[in-house]
């Protein structure tokens, strides 16, 4: 649904060096290749799918965050393929294609974490990507617009954003591009995201943050209930700036920029979640814990019946009671839940709410934005889920994927 | 898919009474009540849904099987309206037919079971329900097959099957109906079915039987990963034949009838789901343990990413390990899991398997039944689930579905 992407103009950190590039892992021609060249003295901070089969890239990009304590100077990311399901094979070309970046531009290897994005249980092309490598390495520059576009799959628009904030006088940019629109119930990342600050913040801190505003954008959406092999998002410190850290009385200015930036990039998934067609909002509250609050607004958002219903902009109460309730969670009292479709409550003490018109209901669902939300009324407990709806275009776009 | 539907003809129990009518609650004059009359000495089993936000016929018949010590002499059986998110109106409305169907057989209002199926959130039509009641009660036949069409709502046929087993000379025969065909992935039972036998057996041995029967049929099947609020599943023994107890050398030969007749009837629900294509036999063994198995076996089952797969005929080697991995199990070992497209195996050793190509995949994808078998290496345990795929008809028909 392009009509209501709103993505702020991307906003360049000055040392960091990007070099998009058409290597020919895509038939089609189009980029398919960003590699990104860290100044030294950068930190970075990750997280990564929780998939078994998590893919090799995912391995050896853990393994070198890990062995260069956080101290990366470059991101190698192809789209097109996910070299994933693809065994020792696997790792040992994105290790040696880590070699040639490396190479290319005099850093070590294992500062170097390689991310990769598209079809699953296929070896990469060896030859395009070293080519690709060595082509790229020589020309980096500073078009985001371009890096943004390198990683798309089936995404109908690059998704980049950019915050700034002020603090001691010196302005703070922070920076993500992401992209995802299909196999995104992400757990502890998305699909490849990649935020960068030119603020100086410590690898342990910048981990912090990452996996805190992680939990409320990227954890916090989903389009089809499926996780990713490949998921990882990355948050890069240059160092060029104003030290943060948690005691810093600025520091959740910083945080604030960042969670916004996270959310951006998020909701940008999930406007251009496959086929999609509507943006809904899931909101549960006055639940006994956070887990049991998002375990409701998960089972509404990955309802096919909600989702075509959603679709079809019929305002199904029974569906989204259905979806409530299939969780099964023990405290849960049927005559205290509250349902509410826009404003409009829908739903209270076991029963149709008494001013609920078929109406009233259909008229928020007409709008391209939805929001539900649910009433536990089980304690203070909130979490927010972001989805789209379930229409012919996702089933087009998912069986004609490969072909 | 009716092409693939095949059941056997439904047998006759003697002593139930069926009255299948159209009481006018569907506007398009078909089918929509079902009153069975049960012979006196009847013993009955059920189970029913677990969702939280249970029908309110479901509260009150799981109330009259226990109050009355499974002693049923009747099911009432509406569809075109679920009865469920009625609250307390829905609930004194069931009961005041229960009470009509007492009056009118003279029987004990605690020995009527009331069932519903349809669209959620609405109160039934009293007086229609009541005058339905009468009429039925008048007409008592033994038209297996119109019972079999009256309980539908979006299924395309009718599903009735029936299996014979001698025992002592005797032959005793066990039939079965069911109705479904979205909003299931039954838990305890599925969106309605009804088994009968002519034997004898006490209810507690019923109850036994009845649960080992469901773990292996409609507890193994999924259509849309969503539960019904109204699901039921009810076996009755009329007492007309020979008794039957765990400790009878020829007990299994009738629990292997009666699970014969659920697995049939579950499969039927697979067959004619909505807007099915495929038939997926999803089977995985050398688990840890059995929940283990159908975990991953209900992740590969409810993947809109593998569900679209199958739409298009696609052998996605690489949605299939998604959907395994996204499981998170702790114990899974990449690297040792076997997947098998028919009887081609397509993974192994972390990698594709050496004799794999896409042709061998295709060939069994382009199958109208298609079996995916995973091997987990972790055990001994085995699971398997039966589902469909997601096509452009799934989206239709529950977008349109309320209007």
């Amino acid at each position: 649904m392009p009509v209501n992407l709103k993505l702020a103009a991307g906003i360049a950190i000055d040392q960091i060096g990007l070099s998009p590039i058409a290597a020919g892992i895509k038939a089609n021609g189009s980029y398919d290749l960003l590699l990104v060249h860290l100044p030294e003295g950068s930190t970075c901070a990750g997280v990564f799918t929780r998939n078994v089969f998590c893919a090799a890239p995912v391995t050896v990009a853990k393994a070198h965050l890990q062995s260069c304590d956080g101290a990366v100077r470059a991101l190698l990311i192809n789209s097109g393929n996910a070299n994933a399901g693809t065994g020792q094979p696997g790792i040992d070309m994105a290790l040696k294609h880590c070699d040639a970046v490396a190479t290319s531009l005099g850093v070590k290897a294992n500062q170097v974490l390689p991310f990769s994005t598209g079809v699953i249980g296929q070896l990469l092309p060896d030859e395009i990507m070293l080519n690709g490598i060595k082509q790229a390495a020589m020309g980096m520059g500073a078009d985001w617009a371009a890096a943004a576009q390198s990683i798309m799959t089936t995404d109908t628009l690059p998704k980049l954003t950019s915050r700034q904030v002020t603090i001691n006088g010196e302005v703070i940019t922070i920076t993500g591009m992401a992209k995802g629109a299909g196999m995104i119930q992400p757990n502890m990342a998305t699909m490849l995201s990649y935020l960068f600050t030119d603020a100086t913040v410590s690898r342990s801190d910048l981990q912090l943050a990452l996996e805190q505003s992680v939990d409320t954008s990227f954890n916090a959406i989903t389009v089809d209930s499926d996780t990713s092999t490949n998921d990882a998002c990355m948050l890069v410190a240059t160092g060029e700036k104003i030290a943060l850290d948690p005691t810093h009385t600025d520091w959740s200015a910083f945080t604030d920029a960042l969670n916004a930036v996270a959310l951006d990039l998020a909701q940008a998934i999930v406007r251009d979640a496959e086929g999609a067609t509507k943006f809904i909002t899931v909101s549960v509250g006055e639940g006994a814990t956070t887990e049991q609050c998002k375990t409701v607004a998960y089972a509404i958002a990955n309802s096919p019946l909600v989702k075509t219903a959603m679709f079809a902009s019929d305002a199904n109460v029974g569906r989204l009671l259905m979806a409530i309730g299939k969780t099964e969670l023990e405290d849960l009292d049927a005559n205290a839940i509250r349902v509410f479709i826009g404003d409009v409550c829908a739903f209270e003490r076991g029963g149709i709410a008494a001013g609920y018109t078929e109406d009233k209901g259909a008229a928020v669902m007409s709008e391209p934005e939805i929001s539900i939300r649910v009433e536990l009324s089980n304690g203070q407990a909130e979490a927010t889920v972001y989805t789209s709806d379930l229409s012919h275009d996702y089933v087009t776009i998912n069986a004609e994927y490969r072909t």
